[in-house]
Parts: structure tokens; sequence; C-alpha cells
């Protein structure tokens, strides 16, 4: 079982940037953590902050993975390209976010790619990335 | 360990309504398979039609129990009252619900309550109210 | 055959409001010359201000019930509860407005709920409740 | 007792256009039956394309015959001339629809001339000619 | 010096339409008035229903006469071709209204026209022709 | 001389609810307070958070009594019922809010149901409940 | 017979602002020529660019004047003050342009004046202040 | 304790202006009435058609006086830097207009000021100046 | 193979229009062009202004031709009418504009004709109709 | 003779992708037959789903390319850099999409680059592109 | 070479009025210190909170002076006669706003004279006054 | 001290560009000068066409550099993801465009990016980029 989780832009300064919205642990570290959690499955980590080659990282995985865990940060409310890109492949995509998206500013309220994906977690900080693993583990088991 | 589950509007005909978005099974059946799982918490469950009847329950255990999981139904998406009772009351509240609303009617798309949840789970089934669950035993330990 | 008349909030006060533009009728004679004008069905009137109430009825009747001729009065505007409601049963749903609420102030030109009924009938004063249940009762002979 | 049915744009197809939105019977064999069932009214049928041919029939017969059933079509959501058509005749007129227009695509739930007719009947298909033709006898008997 | 008076749906019913808004004179009787006070120019007439019938007449005399006054009735707020034709002809055009548009409803404030013309004389009643006739005479001497 | 005061949803948490907008005495307490002042005047308190319910207490008192103090929280945004409601009966309704709700969120600067109100006193606290009182006592003298 | 000519802002400049928008003769000498056309009334002329001081000349005039031909300039698309100065008074106003609005920028395309005037001439340069003129002076004759 | 009343544009013609909205009383008269009732306190009126001049007004009191009621007329609908000018001073405003503005026409529903200001008295005639000012004297007593 | 040209409102005056925009060429000389380049397809021609009309037409051929190149000419923005009679046929029909109708007015990025056609030619000159043509001829071959 | 064909995001799974939209044969294929049938010309293909490479590939061969055939995919619907781009060029731009995009969701209606465009082809299949650069091809002959 | 700087409403009230938004430095200070700087250029200063003696003084020295920094304060967004009056003379204007009105209240993102300006400095605090200075004398030079 | 000048899409033309509206200056012209003059500063110049690589370096000196200057391009209207990556780094980032962004197409007037930004600098040509730098030279000395 081979599942990726797939972060846009901005996220690689997770742990430097705001922290009081998006805590102080870089992404990496976590990632050390739930693979820990998470052994029964191949878990794979991917950023971009080019639209483009998330997109290209989708096609790559989107007809041979299990699942994947998309955070596309602020493209999630700007991108078309990703919601088609998310359209055209196979394997089932789950939309999380780390923030409450819908208590900050109102752009953020807007997501153009959930009606694509299985489902969305948002605003229970990094442990929705473990949440959404967590379903797509049951899910392919 | 105290957790309420809280159904609006039209929840009770689960299993007989539109079973092709909702699933055939009931939810007091489903209720009874989730207090197995999480037995290390008292589970409680309410539903109504009414509201002000959610709003006078939000009122009634918001300041005592450890956790509530809200699924809304339409209200979601009209009440500013519910938000209102939500922001006065002290216990969190994670916001569920079985289908994808994004993936539906234009009107299912704003949620008037996210932004006095802790966070939203959406689009994942039944199994949506197990993953609440789960964060809040885990918030609440 | 069963029929049910469902009002909504403040069709009770009919004949005592705004008789200019309701008529000065109270709605229980007018159900009186009703009934005797549709002898060959079993015809039920029920009223409430309650938006919650209105679904309990729905879904009470909405699964035996030979037809519902529905006044949801200023719900009507904003609920999508009901809405779902009318969705949710089997009995076949006939909207039903006194004035012609087109005619009238703008955030009456809006029906939620039309589009989950066989149809709409608006401005034909009571008369049109009449309208309505002539037509279930030939559509369920 | 005069009584004319107008029908607008694409209605001279009925029968022929989308049959499982607008069934299959064509309007003349109806008109033949419609003539049976109300033989105590003069029963008139006009149908045209042109907007200006359906206010100039408007015209001919509002201040003389006794009502007028309409059924605008595409007209319904785009002119205001028919509007004030209706507005300027003294023939009371009904509007009609087969479809439940509130079921169908968002541009056409806008109807600029339901407020200058007496009501509207909509979503019962052709049965709703007749029941404006009902309420027209009844009231101008 | 030639001049057309053009007028659109509805202005043939002048003098029995709303006479509380629009007058009780009919045109023809004011047409027989105008022609007296200017005899300086060959005045002309003429009145459809029909919105492409009114762009003929445009494209008939938009060559060759002086001037038109043109009061498009109800198609002044819906028609973008009777726009484009006033555009494509070379003879100028000056928009009159009988009635303040812009003190009746708001679906009356928009004129799609008016840009096309020279300019636009309203809320003076029949008098309104007047004074675009006086201006286009002193223009065209 | 007999006075309603009325309250909607989540006005019951008062003293409790976010006491920094609205102040930390319950409204039990403050009602008996009120009392004394206004000796004059019979005043009675009801509170409920059920929209339908506070429409029948609404249709309860105001036929027969002289005033009503009302203030319907959130239901103030949402209730084209209450509205109603006010517009049927008899008795003069005063609207109260405790916070200035222009100072707030965008979507509690929208009242639907001033309109049928004789006016409207926002922002200054519970101190408004007086002066409305004040108000109707002096002009119910 | 008195009659105010009243320009609003920016309007001190004709003759020197953007003379292909509005012709390069200033006001005082334009309003020369109209004093000679038109003798047998007795002409005033007022131009301020505060909208205040617009409102005081309205108010000065407007109860013992026989008409008032203004342009509001700018103002004209944001004051409600001068709209509500113009309905307050008795005096009747007609308002002028001398370009054609609505051929210009969107925003100068809505008026929040006309409603309260008894009628619009714009478009004709500065022979709308004459024809304005004309207008009032036969009516006032 | 000083405090000042000051009327906005057309508040000069109370009296004088559409008496069914306003009523017949002229605001000197008022003012002298209202200086009767409260002797504890030192009343001054001042009245402007001019935006700038409110805000000179502002500026002139808002550092020293006590309080300040305020009906900003139309420029309530329309003025940025009276919104600005209230939060820039010291002195508390209370917000009043004399007839309800919410029953009015659209633009009078929202005012740009009310979010500065303490609070809004409306809708109850010239009866809400002397509100105000109780209010304004129990508070700085 | 018979294939219909039918050019809607204002194109019977191409050649004479707004040359700059649509060329010099009348439509009746480039259509003898067109039957000589097409010389295996029974080509016809038919223009008119009438809304009405143009809907006739399609009816006409709408279910016997191969094919219809349909310039709508203004009539694209605003005709519900012409939208429904290409849903109503079966010929399949191509959209033709001549000028780049996006690099025009915002009212003319509106079409609400193209989705119930096989596709859109849009700036291509005079040489979209032949596009179009050969398009239609390569598919009913 | 050089044109370049230039697909945007998600092209590269064609024949993958959505096989009901966009049919199953891949481009590549398709671009052989396409450089048979034009031999006249050198025809060159890049796709990207990288908005930036694909405005670096405009800049690269648009001063000096013979033409350009451009189906920006998704972002045809957000890119106003590649609006930019285009206008920035020499190169002509023929605009097209392999589906009928009116006929598709809402947010595929709204083109922001057709405006610097020649024209816009949409809806014709493959065969699109095929018609694209026939029109180049005689154009720049 | 003359440079005046023309200050809008409230911001006479520079250093006492919310210091935290605006700093604690009053203009006239600060103009001390600018004419130290710009000894080469003439500086007048002239502030108002009427607009139109903001237009006053913009038509006085726009057609003599070498340029103008104008900060109009609230004015900036909603005056179209000061948009008018800067569109209306010759001397170049250069906009300036101490703080960064795109990072404050949605109504203040929106100008209605930039478009008429040479260009816009916001955000640099009192800084940007000596860098429109700085641009105007290198300009003029 | 390190100074940063980053540029967007289509700013590698300049020049070549639309010199009406960006003059016939390349932008490496440009930047050899800006060096000269300002001799205290490292002065570092990167421009790309793809927005992932804008973020990508506002993040790589974002946490180092003293001050960047950025000219976003058409990304200033759309790119959400820029605004987040200059809210996320430390190195204050001032906003420069060479053209008056507001005085060109509507699309342009709304930068998604300011509000992150000290300030903004617009429609001073190339100057602008001097400006900006003298302010962060100034500012961080």
């Amino acid at each position: 079982m081979k599942i990726l989780i797939l972060n846009g832009p901005n996220l690689n300064l997770l742990g430097k940037r705001e922290p009081d919205v998006y805590g102080n642990m870089d992404f990496e570290s976590f990632f050390g953590k739930l693979k820990e959690s998470f052994k029964g499955a191949d878990l794979y980590y991917y950023q971009s902050n080019v639209e483009g080659e998330i997109i290209n990282k989708l096609h790559e995985v989107g007809f041979s993975y299990n699942g994947i865990v998309l955070n596309a940060g602020a493209y999630t409310h700007t991108s078309v390209a990703i919601h088609d890109a998310i359209g055209a492949i196979k394997t089932p995509v789950v939309e999380v976010h780390i923030s409450n998206v819908y208590a900050r500013e109102e752009f953020r309220h807007k997501s153009l790619i959930t009606s694509k994906c299985i489902g969305l977690i948002t605003g229970f900080g990094l442990e929705g990335y473990a949440m959404a693993l967590a379903y797509l583990s049951n899910k392919t088991n």
C-alpha cells in the first residue's frame, strides 16, 4: 500500500512561518513520526511551491498509488488546474488543511478542489494528516 | 469523559432517505457500533428536527461535557443561532457531514457554523463520526 | 386515500391577519368546506409555527399518505431543512400560496422548496388549496 | 364566456421536443380534449414564436375575453414587454408552465411576468391548463 | 427634412393603458398636433410590438432620413439588437420616454440603447416628443 | 398596561456567554430591577431558543398587550417568519439589541424584522431594554 | 416667473476642461445668450463645488421659484442628500447633463437624483439647458 | 456636562419637509422643549448641509464635550469621512434617526457610521433625541 | 447534404455597418463564393431581424437538414427562446461570430446559446462561416 | 512557415483522462496525423503543466513563428499572466478547446485570454486544432 | 517650482487621531521639516474637511503649479467629483496615503481617484509625502 | 545591506513589450543604472515567469536580506500563494508597478498582495524601483 502526502506552497516553511497559526514543528520531523505510526503503509512525501509540479506529481502517482493526502495550501483557493488533475487520475485524494480555514480570511473559505476529493479534514492541526492516513489505510486494506 | 453526538434535521431518516447519498444503515445501529469501539468514553446521542432544541441541547451539555460531534444537517447552511450557541459554550465542537457537501448543490457549500468549531470532517460517510470521536478522545485524554 | 393539508407559520391567524392580502375567512371554516367538496378523500389538517414540527409531520405522514398540500408560509423562503425533508419522503407534495408571492416583496420571490415539490400553485386565494386537492385526487385515483 | 389559451415559443413542437420533459402529446390533440371537458366556455388557441405577436394577441383579446391562460415559454424569463402588455389589458391572465421550472436550470427560476398575472400554476404537466381553465370558469361564472 | 417617430411595444394602447401613468390621449391624435407644430419637417409615424420590425424600420429609414425619435418601450431594457441597429445606421436617434423611468420599477432604470443615441429625454410626458423634434429640427436645419 | 419582554436564542445564557460582549449580569436579575423601575406597568418576560415559540408568543399577546420589547437574537438576521408575525399582530413592537450589531460581524448588520417594528435601539447594553420600556410607557399612557 | 440654473462641481471650468467632451464655451457667455432667448422669464445662475451649498441653494429658492434646471455634475452619482433636498422642496426640478452620461464610464450611468426630478435631458450639449427652460416656461405659463 | 445635538442635511427643513414622514414641528421649537427637560445639562445645537462642516464641528467639540447626538441625515449612507471623524474623536456619539430608516427605501438601510457610534436609535420620531440625551446624561453623570 | 446558414439581427447590413469591425463585403456576395467552394453540399441562406422568425426557421429545417451555421447576432446575448429552439431540434448547430466578441463590450461576452450548439467559432471574420461549413461537411459525410 | 501547438495543464493525459469528454486518442498520435495533413508548414508541439513555462514558450517563439495554436486548459480561466504574455508578443494566437466549454461547469465559461487572441474555436474535439491550423496557414500564406 | 500638498478630511487631527495608525507628529511640524529638505521648491500646504473646498483648491492651483501631492483621506473612496477635478486640471497629481490602505477595512481598498493621478504611494507613513515631492521635483526640474 | 529586486511574469520582455505602456528600456540596463545610484547597498536582481519560483526566491532571501522590491506582474491579481509567502517571511517587501494599474483594465485594480507588503508604489515608471530602494535604504540604515 503506497500513500503520498503532497504539500503545496509555503508548507516547506512549517515551523518557521506564523507559529501561532501553524505550530512550530517542521514537517520533516512530523513525517518521521507518521511513518512510525503507519508502519503498514509505504508513505512518501513531496512538497512544491510550483502549481504545475503539484500537477505533475498527481499525474505521476495517480494511476498506481493507493491514496493521496493533499494539502494544496493557497492553490486550494485559486487552481482550476489542480481540480482538473484530481478529476483526471484514479487514486483517491483526501484534502487536508492544518488550520480551520473557515475561521480565517474570507478568501480561504472557498476551495476549488474539494468537489473532486473524497472528503475534507480541516482545523485539527498536523493531526489532520494522521486522520486522513487512518481513513485511507482502512479503506484500502 | 462524556461526548455527545448531536444530529440535526432529517438525520432521523438515515437508512430510509436517499440511500445512494447517505447509505442504508440507520443511525441507532451505527451508534451501537460506535459505543463498542469507543469504550473509554461515555457516548450520548441526541437528534432533533427543531433548530431551537439543538440549541437547548448545546446549552445543556456545553459547560460539562468533554466534546460534541455535531452534524447540523440543513441548519448548517442557514442558522446564525446555532453559530452563536457554539460560540457561547465551553465544550469543543467538531463538525461532521456524511456526504461531501462541496460535491453537491451550491447552497450546501456554505457553512455558517464551521468558524466556531474546532474543525470540519466532510465526505467520509458515517466513518466521519468515528474520526471526530477519535480526535476528541485523544485530545481530552 | 389520505391527504394532509400542512400550513406553516402565521397561517393560524388567517382571517385576523392583513385581511386585504389574505381574506377574512379563518382556515378551520374553510377546511370544513373542503371536506364537503372532497368526500372521496380523507382530509387531515395540521398547522405549526415551528419549522421542526413541520418536518416532523412530513416524516410522520410521508411514507403512508397519498398526498400533501403544503403552504410553508415564510419558511418557504428560508428553509433548506424543509427542502430536504420533502426530498427525503415518498408522498408527493404540492406547494400552495394564497397570495401571488411574485407580486409582493422581493424576498418572497425565492422559494427554496419548489424544486422538490411536484408543482406550485400561487395567487388564487384559498381556491388554491382546492386546486391542489383536485390534482392529487385525480392523480392518486 | 370566451377564454384564450396562448402559447409562446417552441410550444408548437410539443410532442416532438424533449418528450421526457414535456411528454409526447401534441398540443392540438390535447386542446381537442380540453374543449370537450369545458363545454360551457368558448375556448380559443393561439401559438406564436414571435414575442410581438404574443403582445398583439394579448391586446386583441384583452379588452373583451373573460380570461387568458398564458404559457409564455422562454419569453417568461426575458420579456418586459409581455409583462407590460399584461399590465395594460383588462382580461385576467393565469400563467401556466408544463414542467416544474424551479426544478430546472437556474435561469428558468425567474419569471418577469408572474407579478402581473392573477397567479401561477407550474409543474403539473398539461393538466395545468385544465386547472387554469377550471379556475377561470368558476371565477367568471 | 424627414423625421420618423418610432414607438415600440404597448404604445399603441396609449390612452387606454394605465392613464395615470401615460395620460389618456391616444398617440394618433397627438401626432396630428405635432404635425401642425412642426410644419417645416415631414413627420412620419410607425409603431410595432415586434422587436424585429422596429429593427427593420430603423434600417429602412436610417440611411436617408434626417432624424429618428425612438421610444422603444419595454425593449429599451432588454434589446441588444436595437442597440446594435442604432449603432449600424447613419441617422441620428433621440431616445424618448413618456414617464420618468427612473421613478418607476428598478428594472426600468437600465437602458441598453441610450449609449448609441445622441441623447435621452425622459419624464416630460408627450411633450418629450416635441422637445426631441425641436432639437432635431434645429440641428438638421 | 401590559408589556412583554421577549428574548430569542442564546439570551438565556446572559451572564455566562461572552461577558466582554454581553456583560455578566443574568437577565432574570436585571428583569427584577426593571420591574422596580417601571412600577406603573405590568411587565412579563419570556425567552425561547425556538423560532416558532417566539411566533406563538407574539400571537398570544399581540392582540391584547400594550407593547412588546423584542430582542430576537440571531433570528433577527434570518427569520422572515418573525417579520411576518410582527406584521400580523396589533401590539406595537420595539426591537432591542444589547451590543452594537453594526460594530460586529457583517452578517449581523442586516435585520429582517426592523421594518415591521416601530423602531430599533441597539448598542446601549441592557440599558436598551429600559429605553424601550420608557418609550412604550409614555406612548401608551 | 423665476427660474434658477444650478450647476454642480467642476462646471465652473466649462470651456477649459476636456473641451472634446464639454465644448469650449464658458458657461457665463452661454448664460448671456440664454437670457436673451428667454426674455419672458427671470433667469438666475448659481454654481458651487460644495455639495452642501447646492443643497442650501435648493432650499433657498425651492419654495418660491417656478423652476430649477439642475446639472449636479459628479454629485449626481453619489449624493443621497441632494436627492432628499429635491424631494423636500416644492419647486419642480429638471435634471440636465451636457454629455450623454450613458455613453461614458459605467459609474456615470447611475443617477441618484432623477427619481425626484420631473425628468432628465442628457446628451444634447449646452442645448439641453435651453430645452429644459423651454419645458419649464411652457409649464409654468 | 455639555452635550451637542448635531443635525445633517435637510433637517433644517423639519416641519416643512414631508410632514407625513417627519412630522410638522420645526427643530428649534423642539430644541426649546428639550432644554427644559434636560436642565442638568448644557445643550447645544448645530445644523449644516455641508458634510465637511459636520466634520469640523465633530473635531471642535469632540475632545471636550461629554456627548454628541448625531443625526447625519443622508450623509449617514454615503460618508466615510464622518465615519472616520467619529473614530478620531474622544466624545461618545449616539446616532439618531427620526423615521424608521429600515422601513423606507433600500438605500437608507445601510449606515456607514453606526459602527463608530455607541449605539443607534431609529424610528421613534423626535422622541429619539430625548432618548439619546437621557442615555448620555445617565452615563456621564 | 443540406446546410442552412442562418443570420440574425443587423447582419443584413453587412458591408454597410461598422466596416472596421465587420468588413465591407455584403453577405450575399460572400454567400455566392461559399457555394462555389462547397459544391458537394446544398447551401441555403436565411436572415431575419425577428427573433421568432429565427425560431420558426430552426423548427422548419431542424428535423431534416444536415447542419445549421447560426450567427444569432445580438440575440446571442439575450434569447433563452433560441437556446430552447436549438435544444428542441435534431440538426446539429455550429455558432459563428464574425468579430472576436470577447474583445468587445462586456455584454457580448455572455452567450446564452453556445451550450446547446456543437461548438463556437468567433473572431475569424467571414472565414468563420467557411470553417463551420468545412466541419459540418466532414462530419456529415 | 512555423506554427507551434501549445497545450496546457492535464492535456498530457489525453486518451487516459475522462475519455467521454476528451476522447481516447493521445495527443502525440494525433500530432503525427496533423503533420501529415499540413506538410506545407513546420509544426511544433509543446505541453506543460506549469503556467510559467507556457509563458516562457510564448516568449521564445512569439517574435519569430508565424502562428500559435493555444489550448491553455484550466489556466484559460485563471491566468492573467498568459493573457499578458499573448498581448506582449507579435505572433498571432488562436485559442482552441477540445470540449464545448460553455456546455460544462459555470467556471469554464469565462476565458481570461480570448480577448488577446485572434479568435476562439471550441467544441469540435481534436478537429479544432486542424481548423486553427487551416486558418493560420491560409492567413500567413 | 511650486508644489502644493493638499490634505483631505480628518488629516488636521494628525498626531491626535489614532496614533497607532497615523503616528503622533502633527502635520504642521512635519511640513516644516519637508520645507527644509526641499529647499529648491516652493512648498504650500492646504487642508480642508470640505470636499468642495478641495475641488476649489485643485482648480485654483491646477493651471499654474508644477505639482500637487494629494491625500484625499476618506473622500478617496467616495468622491467622483474630486476624480473629475483632477481630470479637468493640467498640473500633475500624485496620490499619497500615510497608512497601507489595503491592509485596513475593505471599503478603503477602492480608490475613485487613482486613475486620474500619475501614481499612488501608500503605506510608507509621512515618508510618503517626501517620496512624492522627490518624484515631482525630479520630474519638473 | 542586501536588497533584492524581484520581477514577475512578462517583465523579462521590458523594452520589447507594449513600449507605449512600459517604455523601451530593458530591465538589465536599468538595473545597471540603479546599482550606480545605490552604491551603499548590495543589489540583486531575479526574474521569473513561474509563480512557484517567485515563492522559492522569497523564501530563500526572506530571512536574511534587508529588503525586497517586488513587482509581481500579473500574479499580483491572482496569487494567494505569493500573498502567503510574503506573510511567512521576515524581510520587508515593497510592492512596485511600472504603470498606473488603476488607470488600466478593471481586473488590474485588485491586488491580492499589497496587504502583506509595507506599501505600494504604482504609476511612476521605472522610477518606482528607485523610490522603493530609497525608502528601504533609509529604513535599514
